[in-house]
């Protein structure tokens, strides 16, 4: 048996506390920032709160062992007295959606060997898949995540947007939009990198900022100079 | 029993052939395009060509009925003195990988309703879906198609150099890759949008930025202004 305490009330919190409430080795405690006093003493203690209140929750718990759930913050923003670590599910979470943590990556960092094997019993009960990640690699990760989450699905509105704009229905860019993310399962993504700006092809280029507002083609001309540049470093 | 002429050797001449060749009620005979003194008739004639070549093969072809597989040409680029029109598939193409055409959005366009009628045919024993785009509208989707597949897939390389920069592998980003290209099927990209840009969250964009190269910088800058632009357009 292990147990656990998660400290937060937001997305990350509650689908973790959800999932480790069904499993039969876990004794598991879910608190509300704002009732830090109460604490139970855990194996693993895991503060979920948003990264400026890592710092300050976290110097208030004395628990022997305590954790972040950050992609951007250091182990070293952790101000508890005992030992410290990271714990990071590297996956988009929403209210709407429940989350299937199989084959989730989680980011683990700790001080010490013992304390690692612990954070790697949680993830191996939730099913996810283990990586040892220092902080400076984990903010990297936080910076890619960005461009293949967000920045991604920006690309996607501009889309949605021209799809508006002609009268056409979204949904028929789906499939492609699938194919596309799992195209990168097989090949690396400089390899699955096709379309005008690869083969520098001007003039379907040119037709295609004929059709798009300005705001529109500032972005596609910015984004295909950088394939262009791209192409050339190869 | 429908007959069909396939013109091309390409990605999109040799994936659709392959499949309609599987197929009882198609008679289907592929042909390259240095091959046009022996086209047999065929109730349908498929010109899956370049799109600068589309306008002179065409010009040589005396069949009935003879359509285009490409999203940014017009049908009336067809020279052929039969009637005219358009079959395009709306998916990434590649030689390695074979293509399963059922779900497959198929954008139709014809002169008159039986030639509409035998493309629909077509589309059904692929077991593809049936789209009625005009040329005009085709050209925006291709042009959307360019953000959500060639960009995409641009970030996901920005994502992978990073990655490399830092020593992590990127198929730690996969599981997220995939959920951000499956959330749009439930919500709309605007409400799937997150992130330190969507929260004009300026302390972590600055981590983010210092952690980049000077070019990563300047695309993670431009994209991060277009998201919070849109923000305000809501």
């Amino acid at each position: 048996m292990i147990s656990v305490v998660i400290i937060g009330s937001g997305n990350v919190a509650t689908h973790l506390a959800a999932t480790f409430l069904k499993v039969d080795t876990i004794a598991m405690t879910q608190i509300n920032s704002r009732n830090l006093n109460s604490i139970p003493p855990a194996d693993v203690t895991i503060i979920a709160v948003s990264d400026n209140a890592i710092s300050e929750v976290s110097s208030k718990i004395t628990n022997s062992f305590v954790v972040h759930t950050s992609g951007s913050v250091t182990m070293d923003a952790l101000k508890n007295t005992g030992s410290k670590g990271v714990f990071y599910p590297l996956q988009s979470f929403s209210k709407e959606k429940t989350v299937d943590f199989t084959q989730i990556p989680f980011c683990l960092e700790a001080e010490n060997k013992d304390d690692l094997s612990k954070l790697e019993t949680l993830v191996s009960v939730l099913n996810g898949k283990i990586y040892h990640i220092n902080s400076e690699q984990r903010k990297s990760i936080h910076v890619a995540a960005v461009f293949v989450n967000n920045f991604t699905n920006h690309m996607y509105t501009i889309a949605d947007d021209i799809c508006k704009q002609y009268d056409v229905p979204f949904e028929i860019l789906t499939p492609l939009i699938e194919e596309t993310s799992l195209k990168i399962k097989n090949l690396s993504p400089k390899e699955a990198q096709t379309g005008p700006a690869k083969r520098n092809d001007t003039e379907t280029i040119q037709n295609h900022l004929n059709l798009l507002s300005r705001a529109q083609q500032d972005i596609y001309l910015k984004i295909t100079q950088s394939i262009l540049d791209y192409g050339k470093k190869l």
